[in-house]
């Protein structure tokens, strides 16, 4: 039988509980002993208890200091998740970050020093390489049945858009939503971006753009082994959460459908109906997130790479920084032109 | 340049009319010199003047005294068929008949005599068979890639019932619709039907029922090699043509899916909508009506047997028969308890 | 926050295990106390433990006495569930039973009366109700999207036929795995089988033959408001578990098609090629069993009835002893026909 | 009944036969009096004999002087389109002419002059518009069932690519194959475009690269309207034809796949297979070339606006214009730097 890892979580917001359930329901070989949460409210420690976690705490310092966790779980805000990683590595403890690591290169470049120079293991939150969707396709593309990828197409558009006072704080649409496009466009070309180029308007709603964002996407990618990518993104799609995603070789294509509730058709005279899409991340990507923690705990409990790394995060950023500035400067832009800063 | 052949039809009705519009149209070496209908209209000679067709007449004897005249395609009434087949057969004219040959299994066996002493052709309209679904379930029966056919499903449902006048002379719905279904079901198990078990309700339009005929049946068959059939059948699918067939056996299942009038699906918050399937047997089967004439003039020209032979109209006669019996018995009925005459 | 039900399971085989990790992992308010099984190994105790079930023991009556106990799952083998049922009922325990009750309708009667009598509740364990499927055909037809049922059509075939030592014993594939079908028709048609023709082949295995079963049949049902019910049955489709369910009525259809691992298609010189449905019931049911179990925790907790009660597994039970009687004669039987003891 | 409208065509290559074939087969109004080709061949003769195509000529001017001929079909080499439309103009005759009407916007702005100052009409040959989803796809954005177009996302692969000696005269994958696709988003958008991003990268055959082309490419479409585009192109499919439009909007969106042969899936133990593109346009747009003509010969009986003007051809040649410059230069273009000449 294997070992136990004890667990502690920094932040009991959405995704926090979300991460604290799976290990509590799914992850028999976990321990979840800690979750902390600077805003501790008398909802998050009921919340706790009744799901049977040991300990509440307001101090991540908590979890940090505590020599039996051995893995902590960040899922805080962005703007704490870098220093939380030094932390964390400080305390030679193994991480798991929820995404993106930070907005700015020089941060997350910090952090990962960190992480490398404690020697401890780092995987941050894309979980959409986990959908069984896309690693059914990238399982298609590594076995060689579509030969050399020439072209990645990702669909990914969010059902509804998100508060304007959100979007202000967000880093922008490429840094917030886009960012997951990048990792997974990245993770099926199997090669990283030389070149962006990215198109946006407003087409959804004015206060965002007020907000200096747009919210509705085109993004060009050219990738280092000659394959071209495109990206289109929506903040709203009335028929819930559309998530595709094509990838195109001199074999063949892969091409992955989105996800329903049922397969059930309706057949009446006025048409032939069928389910909308599964409304959105948490129903769509509910069985991700336990396999994206499944496969953390094991590469911890084997020593082995985990399958989304902190060198994942920086690339998956600097693909969004360049976005950004192809689409304020209004052309392509290289990658060689970030600056890691 | 293989050699024309000079056609007749006797009726011009809507199917001899749909015959004639595709000999016209879709047969280069073919060459429709006469149409005959004994009801003959204004209406009809201004049709058939606009095609292009050289001579109408009121007498189909001047069909079958014509030396020019090779095949004859009968499209009357169900009742003329037999003795029209007899005639063309002892004018020693190749025949397409629609079907049924006739609703007696006595006057079916006399006009396959006739046509066997004549040493003439026959093929029966059992356009289905040619239907591009349909024949690509038989290729993969054919090669063997579904192994042992052990299962035959058809689904056969009319969009709207015809009328209640009509219900009473069309021997009712095993010799008038299922009988397609018999066909297809003997065509896709490579087999004879030895049993047959009917049931059948009123669920349509109580109207039929007065006419003595049920709308909705279920026919049970079973094969000489051992496979069983399953029929399903509505007067009334409000959503359109249904016609599916699906066959399953020791290495698989071939299953078609209905035809639609494009691919295109309507994403909104109501739900996913696509087309319904193509409305009736003139929009599915168009194609299907052109190729079972191909395939004749074909068998004509080379001197090979035609695809659908008198046999099969025989044959799909005793399994309605038996159904008829069946269903008034409540029984399961042999097709050896079915007399021929 | 809803009050704790205790709960005891009698028998840890396959199907109990499944339950047992379904109540510890996804039924908050449900303390699973004590297993049992007559059989109990190592395995079974060391399975339990790592579970976090707080007792274990070879003595069904160890659940029966103990008063904390308020709920028993009957998961032993058939020819156990009536006396268990009867046993559990006069402790005054509410019941989840596997199906089938018994194979005879004597003992089911008898088990009914006692839960009757000792006014418990009781749920059989027809699981595909719940499935998201299953679910959303039957809302339709609920609702009235399809008008008035008049055709249910179901598909229901195993990967792989069970042992020839296994058919021996299970009462035949219509008490064995029709009956789940007999179940989802009786479901979703909303009205009672009055009538039943079966028509069975040997086509898989003659070892299933000389065990004086059928592994392929046809099974024609019709119901006390005039619908028309057909179910096809294999015990081996190679290429996996074959759940399919329709109703078709006045108004239109409502199909649902099998679940897959995913939605991806390969797209090659080859052709177009998709996954295979889930493999088996495990695979295939996963969501329903566990929905099977909140919904009868639910209607203990809110004294609401059960969504399927012991007269629905009476009911599957006579359907299915009219089959068999059908198969054996060669004729329709009635199921007034059959004796309940 | 309409009266008869007298058609000579110009040009007896694949295209020019396909149109003759379909005014012969099913324009039952149109007489095509003469095809005219300056490579006259006695193969073009047979083919025009056995058509039925009273004449055939090696000099174009036996159409352009021919007062009986009403409308010409120009369908000779792009050279030679703005030449003839300009002749067809002056002899007063309404004009189908082939895409593109040129490769330079001075050329086509002297054939628009030509034709309007002529007061005859004139269709281009963007057949696509009349292919059966695509026709679907416009109809619901027209109805408002998409609300307003936000993004139009066009998949276009051919199965194989052209000889490198066509590719070197072809004017370049914009103005030979994309050119379809602006004329269809334009068409989708239902709005002009205002600039163009194009990537390109040759990963199907480095022989297209030397001569001076590329073979993949993913251009991005800035409309009028504010709504983004995206058009991905490769010249070869292995699975064949692959024609795909999504137009995503405010209210839902609509999208088309492909067509295939048939609609038969192979379940086995490999997977599912089902059938793959139909193969090239000659399969794929077969009805659309018919529709295309219907709707021109409808244009001209009727004395109404064709549904593909010159001034189409005219923007969508610009947009290629536009796009191969993009790719030159490695920025977005706007149409309004694109000089007309």
């Amino acid at each position: 039988m294997p070992k136990t890892i004890t667990i502690g979580i920094v932040g009991a917001g959405r995704i926090g509980k979300l991460h604290a359930s799976n290990v509590m329901y799914y992850m028999p070989n976990a321990r979840l002993k800690t979750i902390a949460d600077t805003n501790l409210t008398p909802e998050i420690e009921a919340w706790a208890k009744n799901l049977g976690i040991p300990n509440v705490s307001r101090d991540p310092e908590d979890i940090f200091n505590d020599p039996e966790i051995e893995v902590v779980m960040i899922c805080s805000s962005t703007n704490t998740h870098a220093d939380f990683i030094i932390r964390a590595a400080a305390a030679k403890k193994h991480i798991f970050c929820e995404k993106p690591i930070d907005l700015t290169a020089k941060k997350v470049v910090a952090a990962l020093d960190a992480v490398k120079k404690a020697g401890v293991q780092l995987q941050v939150g894309f979980n959409r390489r986990f959908d069984h969707n896309f690693a059914r396709v990238h399982e298609l593309v590594k076995s060689g049945s579509i030969g050399e990828p020439q072209l990645i197409k990702i669909t990914s558009r969010d059902p509804a858009p998100p508060p304007p006072a959100y979007v202000a704080v967000s880093g922008g649409i490429f840094l917030d939503m886009t960012i997951h496009d990048f990792d997974m466009a990245r993770f099926q070309a199997g090669s990283e971006v030389v070149e962006v180029y990215a198109k946006g308007a407003v087409l959804v709603d004015p206060e965002i753009g007020k907000a200096g964002d747009v919210d509705t996407a085109l993004i060009t990618l050219t990738f280092a082994n000659g394959a071209l990518g495109i990206i289109d993104n929506s903040r709203k799609a009335v028929y819930g959460y559309d998530q595709r995603v094509e990838v195109f070789g001199s074999k063949g294509a892969a091409v992955a459908e989105n996800d329903t509730p049922s397969t059930v058709k309706l057949y009446s005279e006025a048409g032939v109906e069928g389910d909308k899409p599964l409304y959105f991340f948490l129903e769509r990507y509910k069985e991700a997130f336990i396999g994206e923690m499944k496969a953390f705990l094991n590469a911890i409990e084997t020593g082995t790479k985990t399958p989304v790394t902190g060198n994942d995060g920086l690339q998956d950023l600097l693909v969004g920084l360049a976005a950004k500035k192809s689409l304020a400067e209004g052309r392509p832009v290289k990658l060689s032109e970030i600056s890691i800063g």
